[in-house]
């Protein structure tokens, strides 16, 4: 069976939503698509919020309640019938996430057991077969084919294989 | 520079230790390293006594004080500047380790960085060139260089190259 890498933050869940919404809630910041294309999120806030991201992102609590990407909870349960899937997530970046990463893909894949749960840094050391994910630096040294999962940050980056949605990720590997 | 994945339990920290000095302060049991040969630890102990190795194990705060095992510091440091190390665990076996596992690690081998820690389930994604681990299970799938590391439970397996130490790595690897 293949072993299908797939990332969590902006491919399985929606992080930047969270932000996004917290900005406008608690600074009255409004962030539109537009202004995050091809960009980082703290390139699209004034230098003054810039920290929030930090600050937010190192929160207990932060990545327990990230909604759900559309249709990924369906595709992902079917890839893992024909797949070996393994959530792959870069946690290690954020000591207080771990926690919540995990409690969150208990509630919302729990058909993902525990030996299928990868919290890194560098991705260089995941050995699959196939990785969807949004950052092309996790790419660099894979092996395997890579699969960029579409967001803003990314927009204009070329020379991958890309999916937009989760319904075009079963429409290439289901 | 060749990646060398490190195993946490029974490799870099001595997590037997704690359980036989519970055993002997909690439950008045004593457990000897001849009890321990060849067998796993929850094997050593009276059925009733059993239970108790689990709920130790999944209790908050278990792995953040385990004794480091004898001249590990030293040689991990010496063998992140040759090569690229990887502390890769098993830690989403016990959710409630991951904070204490990662603490444990920037207390005892802060040079080791967020970039260069996984924790995961299954180590068959793990892509490193050399793996020192107490687990056979965990080389099964692996296609680089597997080395054994010596542990009462692994006593009896042959046709693996084997280390007893640290010091015995350092002379292997260095």
């Amino acid at each position: 069976m293949l072993k299908l890498a797939i990332d969590m933050d902006e491919v399985m869940a929606d992080t930047w939503a969270k932000f996004i919404q917290r900005f406008k809630e608690r600074e009255g910041f409004e962030i539109t698509s537009e202004m995050l294309t091809g960009k980082e999120l703290s390139q699209a806030v004034p230098a003054e919020l810039k920290p929030r991201v930090h600050e937010w992102i190192n929160e207990k609590g932060f990545f327990r309640d990230l909604p759900v990407m559309k249709d990924a909870q369906r595709v992902v349960k079917e890839l893992n019938q024909k797949y070996e899937v393994f959530v792959a997530s870069a946690a290690s970046e954020f000591r207080n996430s771990y926690e919540d990463k995990y409690d969150w893909l208990e509630e919302f894949f729990p058909f993902i057991d525990w030996r299928h749960i990868v919290f890194c840094g560098d991705k260089s050391i995941i050995g699959a077969d196939i990785m969807i994910d949004d950052r092309i630096r996790n790419f660099s040294q894979f092996k395997g084919r890579p699969i960029l999962y579409s967001s803003p940050h990314n927009h204009f980056i070329k020379d991958y294989e890309r999916v937009n949605t989760w319904e075009e990720v079963a429409g290439l590997l289901l």
